[in-house]
């Protein structure tokens, strides 16, 4: 396929990976930027990331890999991010290239810690790119199985949406489907949200519910994502959509995600400064659950789930007791 | 909890065993027909069932226990049907006790093979019940997890919400909750149709499809079954309440289920045919796909999984070559 536009990836980890390898599969180029020396030094000898999906082979001339975030912002139009969302700032901190012009796609999952803002409005009200220059990429989507080249979906979200057109055939291949939204707030509120159910869905098998409880906190989880984003921003959707309700079940039937490990943890008794350490890193829900609460005290959307994981992390109660009201709560 | 009705549970397997035992939480005594001699026997001397949910023990004096099915339908005021629905019309053919004046409920997830309907339809169109007296129990509920007391929810539907109230109090316990509602045909269609979704869940794992397909394919699933449904009987449902969506859920994500068995092997590469004989019993959906499959001939609603598993199962298509195309248009 030839492109008249560049395409970087900002991000070392399995998410960034995995996109730099879609990405591959379309472009003569890849620019891809990532903090550690390291990583990028063993990615060049040895074709592949040493810490995330090492499965995947690279072909070292399809990538303009760098240390330097500004060698990597100024060389492409389209830059998608792809760092947990607790760091974006630290990196943005050493920009000093422009971001005027560019076309930014956030493909993280989360809230920026010190904005209490989703990806989306963190770009636009800190840096002042016009929402037809933001986009979301959004699953459901485990970075695994696309190293293993298995059949996923993506929902490539822009207000423009021949920017997300663009996107999206570069991303597009034999496993890799796409499907383009305008709903980018929504994409992005679902994709932080689905975080707050994992670490629901994770406290209550801790605590020793069933499949059975599961399949309904999940139903009641897709009906209250429905009341929190209507609230934040109104627009026909299709909640059951892949983008909202398919994200939703991948994260929280998974076993490997991190945000349903730390809520499994909470369950069992752990606190949540052990179960941190123990993780040794945050899991992406922990900064949902309170910028969501905190947004939708305004908003005021009947979210009981939300409420629960708030009071846990948050307020020190019992998650045992919570539960059981939580449970009075579902239908 | 003083009654003045009686209760029956008409079938022996796990979900019949578990009814009863959800009613023993709250009646002195609930009727209870099997057709297998030994194990009436056998709860009678050791307080169990002996092939399904053996751990649950029941206090004797509490079950009016035979083999004679019209000595329990005569019994009771509120009969639960929770045979397979393959067996129901077996069943049946012993009655001399009249239906007249009782409530039926059904607890059967599927299709009568005879009629091509789904059980409450049976009863009204074969039996003359008006459907005021015609209900439905449906989950998300794997029986095995009420034998181990986890917590629960159930739907009882009933065109009549006083009788759907009824039953759901001599229902819920500690462990199980009870919601109710008026949609007897969706809920139990429904129950129906997740069984042939399960074994799309189980084909596509078969062939070696992953989590993110997995997830898309539960999200178009549940945006197939409602249009179908509406198809069938249009009335304000959410689709995503637990008797739909959850119940979906249950059924599609577990490795229990033997419905996804089915479809696993037949992704693997087994005939029907052997892929039954290898089960010792005939999955349920195997009959609803072939049901759905024909009313909606005339319905006309847009249901590629349905079709999909069609093909498969009863036009002899190869797998692989049908979720190719499957693939194309889910989204």
């Amino acid at each position: 396929m030839s492109n008249s536009y560049t395409f970087a990836v900002i991000g070392g980890g399995s998410w960034a990976t995995a996109i730099v390898k879609m990405l591959c599969e379309n472009l003569d180029e890849v620019g891809w930027y990532m903090r550690s020396v390291y990583a990028k030094e063993h990615i060049l000898r040895n074709r592949h990331n040493p810490n995330y999906l090492s499965s995947v082979e690279f072909h070292i001339e399809q990538l303009k890999l760098s240390n330097d975030i500004n060698e990597i912002v100024a060389y492409a139009d389209y830059l998608i991010f792809a760092v947990p969302s607790a760091f974006l700032s630290k990196e943005l901190e050493n920009l000093n290239v422009s971001l005027n012009d560019k076309v930014i796609f956030s493909a993280i999952k989360g809230i920026v810690p010190e904005s209490s803002k989703i990806v989306g409005e963190h770009f636009h009200d800190t840096y002042d790119i016009p929402f037809e220059n933001i986009g979301v990429i959004t699953g459901p989507c485990h970075a695994e199985e696309v190293a293993l080249e298995r059949l996923s979906y993506l929902t490539i979200a822009c207000a423009d949406e021949k920017k997300a057109e663009i996107l999206a055939e570069n991303l597009s291949s034999r496993y890799i489907k796409t499907k383009i939204s305008d709903d980018i707030i929504g994409t992005e509120y679902a994709a932080m949200l689905k975080n707050i159910y994992a670490i629901a869905a994770g406290i209550a098998h801790g605590l020793g519910y069933g499949d059975n409880f599961q399949s309904v906190l999940m139903s009641n989880a897709i009906r209250e994502m429905k009341k929190f984003i209507k609230k934040v921003h109104k627009m026909k959707r299709n909640i059951n959509d892949s983008a909202y309700l398919g994200d939703l079940l991948v994260t929280g039937y998974s076993v490997f995600s991190r945000n349903r490990m730390f809520g499994n943890m909470i369950g069992k008794g752990y606190t949540v400064k052990s179960a941190q350490m123990e993780m040794s890193m945050v899991a992406e829900g922990y900064y949902a659950t309170k910028s969501a609460h905190d947004l939708n005290e305004k908003n005021g959307a009947d979210v009981p789930i939300i409420d629960a994981v708030y009071a846990i992390l948050y307020e020190n109660k019992d998650p045992k007791k919570i539960f059981k009201k939580l449970t009075e709560e579902l239908d």
